[in-house]
Parts: structure tokens; sequence; C-alpha cells
């Protein structure tokens, strides 16, 4: 706009010289202070932050990264820079998935990718983020605006389309597969897959994506009744896929499609949402940045405040016939990954006794135990190479899958969580 | 803009028809052509959208309350456009205010009170809610801006004060006993008070303000280490109040305020934050609509996803003559409060023998009984006469406080819970 006014003052000018008359300046000359007021009213438009090259831990207002970098300082975090080189796919920017944009966002994660086909409307605004002034944009569209405005040290990728179509699938898969942000990274272009969709079908072709690229995800939902929700985290291989265990609340026998009919909608609150959100990118900071616990399964029962646990074995019957083949692979190797686990904890309490966890604690926070924490954390293992899978001794036969124990187990498990949710609903 | 743009347009109309020489006219079509470009990027400025009468349920994509107005289909609120009746004042607009106040605004509640004295700062964005553009301008300011184009049909107010000063806190007791809002309303002019702020001064202001008036209120804090958070229901003379049981987590014999000194900051996560101020907004919810269980304490511990629950009853000793008042209040009422308490459960109960709760249930989902959560909710007994202390029978004396087994009870609470955290902390 700032562009176009100048032009227009050149053109006022041009004009007034050709102008033999003077009587005609006087009304160019009103007209140059007309485009010279329009020119103050556009530049009290909003003003961006400009981008940061380094996070830095200066305590100053006027650094986005500080209250981030003191993570370090207060010894949760080792290294919270890392968090620039981690690409996030986040399929689904509704209400959990725009919030959860939002927070990796503001957490100064190094690439968004985001997925949606929809349009904003006012019946979203009962949830965070989109404003009334986006209706009629794409989700993608007005993701990449906000996001953009609050954060431009984050690289934001946009996708409008269904994964459930063929060729929406195709782009989704060749999206996340694409290593130009870090050309070293193994595996997939993506360190995590956020599912934030609303219904089962897109679920399972995120499923049948990560499942295919051996990429691991969390998965996240929110009850029709909007007042429960979970999320779960799903390693190919060594967790159930979504497949591998069908989810408890969804209609038996019903076509999805048919529960959205005219006139009806499931109810939502920003509240369940906003906790949702939160405690799923919350576990993925955790994932990424390698502090905490990452929870296998975290329900959210809004009515009574209860947060039921479980972890899930993957089913050596699943459906999925790429589940089955990231069992294969992960039995394989599961003697290295557990003798590289052993000596990394190892290594670890060697330096542990050497150097102290605080030099000073003027704080009077005491934090878990670094080391204590990566005994429980297998995904550092992921750094094995791809290709050790094929070259392992066949003495490694020995742990084939004990497929009738395994099924007891995960049916017991599905049981077990049933009949709580049973008592819980009833009670 | 718009109009100044108009006036171009005829401004050069005008210039072009007293000019004689059609060489001219070309240059001025060409300007107004420009005019024209720039009246469309104008008009591509944000709208905001209208307000909106009555909360209907029809699910039309132009409805910004349909899917609110779906949770009294689904069963879980029996009146949901109640929303529009309650006043909620929140204290200190920051990482966890400012996401409830949105939160709520969404919501669609009747009136906020937003109570801040701080400005925005780039320091700020690693937390949800405020935006760089706004960097400058005080929290309150800027909370009313983006409130009121979120949703325009909630009354906003705004105090941009500390309530800590001795004309803060004055300010502060009269905006909350104003009933200009709801003049029926009995008690204060306000619903419920959310102290959302980041120090224990201003905490046990909030606390004096509550017991004084007699108001029931709601605490939600977040640890300097940004990894742990909580909420806790504060009702003068039946729950502990801020003072009766002193905070786990205060550093013992240091000045708050020289911990805020020049470069050292606490750290913060927009998760923490956004997780606690949904778990505050829930409850909030829950308490106003009277449904589910309102959780008298919350706690949320992120590294292990841990949500420790509790209760605190008052202590008899609390140096705060405000809520000892209180406490003494409560137990002379509390014969006639469990017999109305009795006896709206029974009348409950038949009128749930006579309708079912739903008609239909093609959803397939199940909820909990609202008869059984009624029982456990003693918030409805808040609308006895005020008057009805001084007008009880002197037979209900026996009723006086059972000092040495309740400060027993108090103490056993609490070193429960430290133990419990003391553990999970050595976990």
């Amino acid at each position: 706009m700032e562009a176009e006014l100048k032009a227009m003052l050149s053109d006022l000018e041009t004009l007034k010289r050709s102008l033999p008359d003077p009587s005609h300046h006087a009304s160019i000359d009103k007209m140059q202070l007309r485009v010279e007021h329009l020119t103050n009213l556009a530049k009290s438009a909003p003003v961006q932050r400009s981008k940061v090259k380094d996070m830095s831990a200066e305590v100053v207002d006027s650094n986005p990264y500080s209250r981030l970098m003191a993570l370090q300082r207060m010894g949760i975090v080792q290294n919270y820079e890392r968090i620039r080189e981690f690409s996030v796919a986040i399929v689904g920017i509704g209400g959990v998935g725009s919030v959860a944009a939002e927070m990796l966002t503001r957490c100064g994660i190094g690439r968004l990718l985001l997925y949606d086909y929809d349009k904003v409307e006012l019946a979203n605004m009962n949830r965070l983020f989109f404003r009334p002034e986006q209706v009629g944009m794409t989700k993608t569209d007005a993701a990449v605006q906000t996001l953009s405005d609050i954060n431009p040290d984050v690289v934001l990728e946009s996708y409008t389309l269904n994964i459930t179509t063929v060729q929406g699938f195709e782009t989704f898969v060749s999206s996340l597969k694409n290593k130009t942000f870090r050309p070293s990274k193994e595996g997939s272009g993506v360190d995590l897959v956020l599912s934030c969709v609303d219904n089962y079908e897109a679920r399972m072709v995120v499923n049948q994506a990560c499942n295919e690229l051996n990429q691991t995800w969390m998965e996240s939902g929110v009850s029709e009744d909007a007042v429960s929700g979970h999320i779960q985290l799903l390693i190919p291989g060594e967790t159930a896929c979504f497949a591998c265990a069908p989810p408890l609340v969804v209609a038996s026998g019903i076509d999805e499609r048919t529960l959205k009919r005219e006139g009806v909608c499931a109810a939502s609150l920003p509240t369940t949402m906003g906790v949702v959100a939160g405690l799923l990118v919350q576990n993925t900071l955790k994932y990424l940045l390698k502090f905490g616990h990452v929870s296998p399964y975290l329900g959210y029962n809004a009515l009574k405040d209860y947060f039921p646990t479980m972890e899930m074995k993957p089913n050596p019957q699943c459906s999925n016939v790429a589940c089955v083949d990231r069992q294969r692979e992960y039995l394989l190797v599961k003697p290295a990954r557990d003798a590289a686990a052993k000596a990394k904890i190892e290594a670890e309490a060697l330096s542990a006794t050497e150097f102290p966890l605080h030099d000073d604690n003027e704080w009077n926070i005491s934090v878990v135990d670094d080391s204590e924490l990566d005994k429980t954390d297998v995904r550092s293992l992921d750094a094995l190479p791809d290709g050790l899978v094929r070259e392992l001794p066949n003495a490694d036969e020995f742990q084939k899958l004990p497929v009738p124990l395994e099924t007891a187990n995960s049916i017991d498990d599905l049981d077990d969580l049933r009949r709580q949710l049973e008592a819980l609903s009833a009670g």
C-alpha cells in the first residue's frame, strides 16, 4: 500500500509540472496532502517483530526467548536451542491443532507443517486461536497469517488439502519425506507428527502414513460431548498403532459421516481443547528436548478432573501390514537397542558423578534427576542406523514374536481399560 | 481511510473536467485506477463480527454459539444461556489470566473484570494471547482490544492498577461490590474471582478481599521452573483460605522481591500455562453452570503428567480475622444448609424418576448422572438469604468449632501432601 501511495505522489508531481495554468496547482497540492495523510494512516498498521538470529538467555524485556532459555538455568532442559532444528507436522488445524501450532510457534520450533482443507467459520469462535475477521479464509492461510506475526523465526509450510483423498495422501507423504530443512536428519523429514483431526477415517490415514514411514506420532482427540479428551504416543513397531487397538468411543457399525448430519453438531469447549493441546505440546517438548517422562497415553475427564494413563503393546495380529512389518523390525533390533541403552545409562551415570547437576540452587527448586529420567527414555536409541535390521546375525532369531502371550497381554490391557472407563461412566 | 480515498477520486474527476488538454486525461485515468486499487486494499482490513442478541442452538456456520449450546443437547449443561448472567473477575492478565479471559470470552461469559498494572513486552511472547504488535500497551488495554474483537457480546471492564497498593485495593474491592450489571444478585457483584497473579503478596491481597466480601474464588499458579502448576477453590469459611495453609513452594525467609533481580527470570511455557488456564476455566464453567464436580484442589506435574488432588479444611487458628469470622458463620448455618441440601437431593431424585435424562441417545455417549453429581455439589445452597445467620435459634450452638480435632486434621492433610510432593521430587 505504501508503495502505491508513493507512486501516486510522484504521478501528481509530474502532472503538476506538465500543467501550465497555476489555477490547477492548488487542486493538485490538496491531493498531495491527502496522499500524505493516507501514507500516515497506512503506516499506523501493525508493526511486525523482526527475526532473531540466535536464541539468547539475556533477561531483557525485548527478548522473546528469555523465559524459554531459562529452562536451562532451572535444570529442566539441557539444550533448549535445539528446538530450532526440529520439524513438527500438525494434521488438522481445528480446536486442538491450531492451539498446538501456536504453542509450538511461541516456543520457537524450527519448522511447522500444517494440513487442513477447511475454512474458518463464526461457528469456530468458541475455541481458541481463530478470529472473526478471518472468517472465510482457509484455516491454513489464517494460521500462517497469525503464526508468522507471532514468531517470524518459525518456518511455516501449509498444505490446503484433504489427506483422506488419494492425491491428498500422496502430497502428505511426500511432504513428510522432504528433508530440505535438515538434510542430515535420519528417517523422514519431520521429527514428530501430531494428529489433531476430528474423525476416525483421517486418524487411520495418519496411522497408515506413519507406519509406512516408520514415523513416531502423537494422536489427540476430544469427545463429541466436549468434556473428555486424550493424547497418545505411537511409535511404529514399539507401541500399539491406531489399527492395533480400535478406539473405544467410535459408534460401532455406523458410518461416521451420517453422524455429521444437517442441524446437528458436536459440542466443543475452548477449555477442553486448550487442555488437550497443552498436554499434547508439553509431551511433544519432552519428547523432542528429552526431559521428563513422555506419556504413552493420557486421558482427561473434565467432569471429574480424572487423568487415566495406560500403555498399549502392539497387536501381532494387527490388520495394518506396515504395522506388522515395523513390529518385526523392532523385535529384530531389540537386543542391540537394549545393549546401547545400557551402555548409554552407564556412561551418563559416570559423567553424573564427575559433574554436579547444578553449580548453585538459590531458587530452592528441586528437580528430577536427569539420569533417572533417561533410564525410562528409550527414544535416544532411534539414532541406530536404519540399515541395521538386515545386518544383524541370525542368532537374534530367538527374539521372534511370542505371539500368544503378546496377544493375551494386549487384550488384557484393553479389557482393563474398558472396565476402568465403564466404572468411570457409571460412577 | 475509505472516505479519504473516495474524496480523492472525486478530486481527480473534478480536475479532469477542468483540464482542456486531453493529453492530461490519460495521466489522471491512471491515478484513478491507482485509487481504486488502494480502495480494494483498504477494504480487506479487519471486519468485526456484530453482536448477537440471543444465544441460539441453530447449527449454521455463522452461529458463534452453536457448539456451546450443543452442551445442552448432549446432556452436559441444563441451561447454557445462563452464562450471560455471570460476572467473573480475573486478577493478573499474564500467561494464565489472559488465556482464562480469552476462554471465558469465547464461551460468551456475561461480564469480565480485568486487573493488571503491567505492560506487554516481547519477553511475554513465549506464552499465548498477546501479539508482538501490542508491545508497549498495558496488558489490560491489549486484552480489551483482542477480547472485544473476538466476542463483542461480552461486557469488559478493565482496571489498570496494582491491587497491593492501598488505592488499588480500595478500587479492587469497590469494583467487586458494584452490582449494576445484575442488581438482583445476592452478595457481591461478581460470581467468581480468579487469581492469576505471579506472587505471594498479591495472592494474600485477593484472599483478604474475598474473605472480607465472603466471595468464592479460585487460585492458580505455575512454578518458577515452568513444569508444574495448580488450581484451588476457596470458599470463605468452608474451605481453607490462602492464609490458613501457607503455600508449599514459597522460599522461606526470603523477601520475594529479591528473587526478581536484574538478569534473572523465571522460566515459563505456553503449554503449562495453557493447561492451568484450561483447568481453571473448566472448573469455573462447572461451578457457574452447575455440572460435573468442581475440584477443591488440582495440581499438574508436567514432567510426570501427574495430577494430585486434595481437600483442605479451614484452620480455626487462621491469622486472617475475616477468615475466622466466615468460619464461625459457616458453622452456624450448617444445620440449615444440610437440611436444604437433603431436601434438594430428594426433590431431584423424585423428578429424575419421573422424566428420563435423555429422550434419545443416537450419539452412543454415556454421561455421568446429573443427580449423582449434585450430591457432591453444595454450592447450590449459596442461595440461602444472607441474613440467616442472625435469625437462627441458639439450639445450634452445639455445632461450635471442634477446635483441636480440626487443627489436627488440617495439619495431617498438609503433612500428607508434603510427603507426596517430596516423594514425587525424589522419584
